[in-house]
């Protein structure tokens, strides 16, 4: 057989193993925002507890009845899959339980995404692609990553106002205060994170 | 069982099934860069006219061989996930096949990516976080999006310098006019394409 015949055809991302349990325990409607953020963070915290990846977690919710369409969690050191960030997981998951690739389309309701802290430059185009009409953000400023060393990447200069202009809402700084505290929890134990080309030189 | 219990654990992005045949027939190693750009330009063509997902495709090479890594070709719409776009498909496909998060870590060749245009801004960020250390693309200006009505989305101001500070090289114009011809053939017969938030009102 040729080398090239053994190319690979395609690949899988999955939740870990505790999440199940955990989706049990939810209920079918979290009508706060809030409540909503809370599981976030609680997602997040466990996927670090449990070292089953990064301190990241997003859920996709509709926005006005509470509904829990998918959560994700960072897989991406796990699952050896650099795009495998919360809000990745958890918009294809929302995406493939609804059969559609725009969770904006047509007689839909409005879909929001709620994270624990602002989008990276990959999420944040992964939002806008997503059909996402509302999004939820613990914060958005430089605080996260100079607790964790997370590098967030180059946003376009006017992310806000591109959101607006797409019929994307931006609501900030839910639960800020306890999202950074448990970010300071996870860089007092894990002082290694992963982060993208740093600016080596080509020929390091 | 609650209705909690049924959100999905996980979901699976494939190539097309034409892909093993094409890939059956590649040499090992690419050495011309412009050979690489001819195989993802033919993946692009094909992917439309078996009408498998969007006119674009990537590939992963090691750069100084030419030794191909992955294909990708864009799933988005039959694959009912918004994110899956060539350049995440061939970097996945890569990293899972490596075994690595990241493509430019030690001791690893440099990586290549070759597509046949510029990066969206979601795929910028994919690039930045995958360790790819040489991009390669046809083209980079509004061209593409001017024939086809494909939005690439807001970019950094300085993505050029984005990806030299971070060690990434970039190689622009491989076949412009070659994919923009391809580009002009899918626009004459592909009339509609799917994009997500255009400015449409919260309430429309």
């Amino acid at each position: 057989m040729k080398r090239t015949a053994a190319l690979p055809l395609g690949f899988a991302l999955d939740l870990p193993d505790w999440v199940p349990a955990e989706l049990e325990a939810l209920p079918e409607c979290l009508p706060d925002l809030r409540a909503r953020m809370a599981v976030v963070l609680r997602f997040a915290r466990l996927n670090t507890d449990h070292q089953t990846g990064g301190p990241f977690a997003a859920g996709v919710f509709e926005r006005d009845s509470g509904r829990v369409i998918g959560i994700g969690v960072n897989r991406v050191v796990p699952r050896n899959c650099s795009s495998a960030h919360a809000e990745v997981m958890a918009l294809s998951l929302a995406q493939q339980r609804l059969g559609v690739y725009d969770l904006g389309g047509p007689e839909m309701p409005v879909h929001q995404l709620v994270v624990n802290w602002s989008p990276c430059a990959m999420c944040f185009g992964a939002v806008l692609w997503s059909g996402i009409r509302s999004l939820a953000i613990a914060g958005a400023d430089a605080e996260m990553m100079a607790i964790t060393g997370f590098d967030e990447g180059p946003m376009p200069a006017d992310w806000r106002g591109e959101l607006t202009r797409r019929g994307i809402e931006l609501i900030e700084g839910v639960m800020r205060e306890e999202a950074l505290a448990d970010f300071r929890v996870f860089a007092a134990t894990n002082p290694e994170v992963y982060n993208g080309r740093q600016g080596q030189p080509l020929n390091c």
